[in-house]
């Protein structure tokens, strides 16, 4: 008999739903369905759009996730030509943390007409960042109490994570914080809804809410000087039950069997984070193997048998990728965003005639022209941080930097140069890992990115000095959802008892594999002497200016 | 009666005669002469266009000389319709250093049969870079000897002037230094052929050739610690009687009369160097101004009444611009090169799509988009050194930098961003001379660059905290060699007694002034503190990077 799972990938601007065989991974059908909503940053929906949002704000609309699954897993379905009754597990990944305020039965606040028109009851995305202030309490009152969870999270809770957004809520819309029975993430949102149950999965509270197998989540006492209101946050509006990844949460309750098509009764997965999902569909189980889920920014995952203590990490959770290992989270912020900043601004139109006349995208035909020159060849050096750098320094104050132009640049030779910097600082992350007894062997990469670039591929590895591969699915999020799936209906419901065991038959790398070249390395690493230096002098305070030029441009602004 | 006077400028790709009215300064007309055999750089001319030139080679054709004469005078007359009898002087410039060895009778070797074929027979241009052993060897020399003359260029004599040069001739072609009676300025050598005699002009002399009103050439036992067959150098090849600009050189022979069309016997002054000839053409003829000539790079002249050891100034030469006063030289190597760097390589399609939809120039749109950025607002930092540092460091292996570079970058701050760094540059330069007392109160600009760009004005009034203006002629070099034709006549030959005299009636400055804004100069003076440290710390070996990252460009491409 033949087995499938259904992986479901809600991302920034659409869900999307995988059907895949759980003997073989072979992915038979994909749908997308693009929210009604997407991101609200400006007003709210109609008939609320008179509701204006601050600068910062993202939000999104629950019942664009319902309607993903209303959409897409029929359509799958239908697509494959596969029978319901063969589909034997689904499973989630969304972006985090993307939370929401609801109900005690789990109806999202904005929802009811009483909120509707109150910001604050909408779901925050990932990148709402108008949290800063309260994130900026939370580092401060934790390095106050000198909370020992901290250096967990490379020194620094983000506005991006959970309290942070929490907390927003309290300071500015206290009435909606009372309100709510339930401050939960999407992904388990969701899972709560095809289930029925509410959980809570141990990467979202490990990553987001700061929680750990070991010591569970900060002190009340900690939340009680964050804001006496907030001392019993956890309790009050959270649960203490945390549910791993790789279980089952539940079946398809009756309702998301109408929703999907699908049998009442088939198993859920516990919710996932779309970046940690992945790695098990890149194949990487164990050890050594550094994961590099790369698009407009890169998310690094690395598993290890022991917790260590790096500089600039995200995070690391026991369990938290692959249960029974830690999983550690490092980021680059702007990676393909520098690139597509380049395209934008810096391409003259010489170069775009060009590309019209061979018939070939900009990108490709930089990519061409960048290939020809050799490592070292172009005098250039740059510093990745035209987003900020997330890891090793943590400080999204720092700015690009490009050093070496003469009159004789090219732009084929400063598009190189930019790949080369997110290089090596792919490359002082892993210097990171390993100097603090985290091995990194090899790199396994996923995302459009480099699927898209063979240049950059060998670049990485190049710096790197490792090979550098590639995951063979283009999603690889979904992929690994229904590879979890597959695990939550377990070896006797026709998929497969551990994660492990799934990634062994259901996901694979491509044949190619980039290997370091010898003479590229010596003249990287000579460049990786320099790139280091001035990573130090800028980013540890040799010289603040990047961000007294930001102090500047501010007040330039405000004038 | 009507009195006229004819400046002839000798550049680098053409030839241009202006023809003055002496009691106005009115330009009345213009004629432009294209060298026929421009700069020689890969071949030399046919039919030795077999013979192949090496790397950094730049010659020119000292018949292109009497070509100019030949052709722009005559029309000059005819187009003004003025009586070539009311001609009462000429004058001409140079570019400098561009030196030609010749017979005594002032041949050019490079015009004998035997020596045609032989490229170290002709005119070595300015930009002939291919001397650098040489310099390299008379800098070493110097400072080993401890040579006094040291300081007063800076510390450093470039392989552009006149010994560098000399004794590449000696070095890879014996015979044809040999064979030179005589290495001469081709400024000097023109007006030999105007003239029928040798002279010396002393900017030239003092500029180019070590030479001092004071102390004269350098000692013989210097040369010969050079190269002993060199020791004679000056007493064999030159001529130790050097005469003041704003002297008269000679008359008018037969046959100069013949090629231009002027009467016999017409006043003819000593040669001029173009930047030099152009102070007085921009009024300025006494200490405290800054005049800078502005085009791909930028030469700044002030004026003192005392001499000074400046940090990285080319040289100061007394009576080198003014009869009477010190002349002190500095420049910046890359200032309009960097803009044409920028232009051509890193503004995008969508801009040109914009200006052609505008009809507006590329440049003309780029400076209205820039002008819309306030000071700092963009928080971006540049280092003008895309074509090394002349002034202060002078230091060809700097290169350029930009810092603050974010997603949100937009080319039109990015050029602003550039200006300013070459306005920082200026500063610099500023700052030095005022260090050392030589007093810099306002700054008067020719060329073409700032007459075109209104924004570029208002960034240099802003930033060095000076009154900016214009001079009124957009070929300032073409009139101060008219007008020092002029004095060359003297006041009882129909023109005047002294340079002083003839920029009083004969230079205007434009009505418009560019004054330095209070509140931009006190962002750009933070600013200002950022381009400093930046400056010294990749200046002055705080991080030498930049000849790090060229040391391994070239190891690239040797490879």
């Amino acid at each position: 008999m033949s087995a499938y799972s259904v992986g479901v990938d809600f991302g920034t601007e659409s869900g999307r739903a995988v059907l895949v065989d759980v003997a073989s991974g072979a992915e038979l059908a994909t749908a997308v369905y693009e929210y009604e909503n997407g991101v609200i940053d400006h007003y709210l929906p109609a008939p609320h759009d008179d509701v204006r949002l601050e600068p910062d704000w993202a939000l999104q609309d629950p019942e664009d996730y319902v309607r993903t699954f209303q959409v897409t897993i029929p359509t799958v379905l239908a697509q494959s030509g596969v029978d319901a009754a063969d589909v034997v597990g689904i499973g989630i990944d969304f972006t985090a943390c993307t939370m929401l305020p609801t109900t005690a039965d789990g109806a999202p606040l904005c929802t009811l007409e009483e909120f509707r028109r109150e910001p604050h009851a909408w779901v925050k995305l990932w990148k709402h960042h108008a949290a800063q202030p309260e994130a900026d309490r939370i580092n401060a009152v934790a390095a106050e109490r000198g909370e020992l969870w901290l250096p967990r999270y490379g020194g620094k809770i983000s506005s991006e994570w959970f309290y942070s957004k929490a907390l927003q809520i309290l300071d500015e819309a206290p009435k909606i914080y009372a309100a709510a029975d339930r401050l939960i993430e999407a992904a388990d949102w969701v899972v709560w809804q095809l289930t029925g149950t509410e959980t809570r999965n141990n990467t979202t509270a490990g990553y987001k809410a700061i929680w750990s197998k070991q010591d569970g989540f900060p002190a009340d006492a900690y939340f009680a000087a964050l804001d006496p209101r907030f001392e019993h946050v956890v309790d009050d509006k959270m649960s203490r039950q945390i549910s791993s990844v790789g279980q089952r949460a539940g079946e398809l309750s009756a309702r998301a069997a109408e929703w999907t098509g699908l049998p009442p009764g088939t198993p859920v997965a516990i919710a996932n984070v779309d970046a940690h999902v992945a790695v098990p569909a890149a194949t990487v189980t164990k050890p050594g193997t550094l994961v590099a889920i790369m698009g407009t920014s890169t998310c690094h995952i690395v598993l290890g048998d022991h917790t260590a203590t790096v500089e600039g990490m995200c995070g690391v959770v026991e369990d938290g990728v692959i249960p029974g290992l830690f999983g550690f989270e490092a980021g680059q912020s702007g990676v393909g965003d520098i690139f597509g900043w380049f395209f934008d601004h810096a391409v003259p139109g010489g170069i775009h005639n060009l590309a019209g006349q061979g018939q070939i995208s900009v990108p490709d035909l930089l990519e061409q022209e960048a290939a020809k020159v050799r490592p070292g060849e172009s005098g250039l050096l740059a510093l990745d941080w035209w987003n900020g750098n997330r890891s090793v320094l943590v400080d999204g104050d720092l700015t690009g930097l490009l050093i070496g132009a003469t009159l004789a640049t090219k732009p084929p030779e400063i598009y190189r140069t930019l790949i080369e910097a997110t290089a090596f600082g792919t490359r002082a992350i892993i210097d990171a890992f390993e100097s603090n007894g985290v091995a990194i062997d090899e790199i396994v990469a996923c995302g459009g990115l480099p699927e898209r670039n063979q240049l950059l591929m060998q670049i990485y590895a190049d710096i790197t000095g490792r090979e550098f591969r590639l995951a063979a699915s283009s999603q690889t999020p979904a992929l690994g959802s229904a590879m979890f799936g597959a695990v939550a209906a377990g070896g006797a419901g026709g998929g497969y008892d551990s994660i492990v065991e799934a990634a062994g038959r259901m996901a694979r790398l491509r044949e190619e594999s980039h290997r370091p070249d010898p003479q590229h390395r010596a003249v990287y690493d000579d460049l990786y002497a320099e790139y280091q230096e001035l990573h130090d002098y800028f980013g540890r305070a040799g010289n603040d200016v990047m961000k007294r030029l930001k102090n500047i441009r501010a007040r330039a602004r405000a004038s």
